[in-house]
């Protein structure tokens, strides 16, 4: 007898994964409106209380939710606006209350002291469903490095090998 | 009537859930292994083939599994030897045949011209289960950044935070 799942039944689980892909897209896309409006309170409403995030300043890891505001306020007055704030090379991995993300961030903006930013990095988010909202668990967010000087490599912009 | 699982079922799913982290746990040690015995066709096999991977050196992404062999091509003649290569605060996430991890990575080596590498690393790495076995279909790798100097940090080291 074979193993195979009927058509139907693969079918409904593509289905439901396509769904769960749609919300945590939908969730990104409203992170990064919260991203632009600078309001701290609404973007730490996306992590979970036991979120562990590398961030792109030190120390080498943020544990819990409360350390890691204290890097948003301290990185949030050194941005007077946020002119653009993008996803690119978006791929979702989701299966049930589980998920991360990858992508290229491009942000654009205009710092306290009137210096303009244009600047891609790379990140990746891992998200679990906590009573019916997909919450942001752990996060890196970084840029490569330039290893004969050392210097992190903030005006790398992406090749032309889009992801598809 | 309620939807509540029975206690039998609930027990049963994290049996499940502890067994599958268990196998990413090995599949991560295996992966050290191969690290540190510096074999590229060995490292190699724990890549998809559509892996995409935000190294520490550029470009801000490698796209294939052919693509980012090249980026190991190169770094590898770099390393003399890797005498550790130990990961610390390791999370595994895991539902079915999908799972991330995060940790901080640990390397002590030499490199090719006689240098010390003694240095910690942020890990977060995406897996899928393709025929029976945990493959890396995501990784990011990074230190953080000195925005006053742009200097990647590359001697910094865990704070008495651990995860439990």
């Amino acid at each position: 007898m074979t193993q195979q799942q009927p058509a139907e039944f693969t079918e409904s689980k593509r289905g439901i994964s396509a769904h769960l892909e749609a919300e945590v897209r939908q969730r990104m896309s409203d992170f990064a409106e919260a991203f632009k409006s600078m309001n701290i309170n609404k973007i730490m409403s996306f992590y979970a209380d036991d979120v562990v995030a590398f961030d792109m300043t030190p120390p080498l890891q943020f544990v819990g939710k409360a350390s890691y505001r204290k890097s948003w306020e301290k990185m949030m007055p050194m941005m007077k606006s946020t002119d653009l704030f993008e996803m690119q090379d978006v791929k979702i991995h989701v299966n049930g209350d589980l998920a991360f993300v990858h992508c290229l961030s491009h942000m654009i903006g205009t710092t306290s002291d009137n210096q303009s930013i244009d600047s891609w990095v790379r990140y990746t988010g891992g998200f679990r469903k906590i009573n019916g909202a997909w919450m942001i668990v752990h996060e890196q967010i970084s840029v490569p490095v330039d290893m004969e000087t050392n210097k992190a490599l903030m005006d790398l912009k992406p090749e032309p090998t889009a992801i598809h």
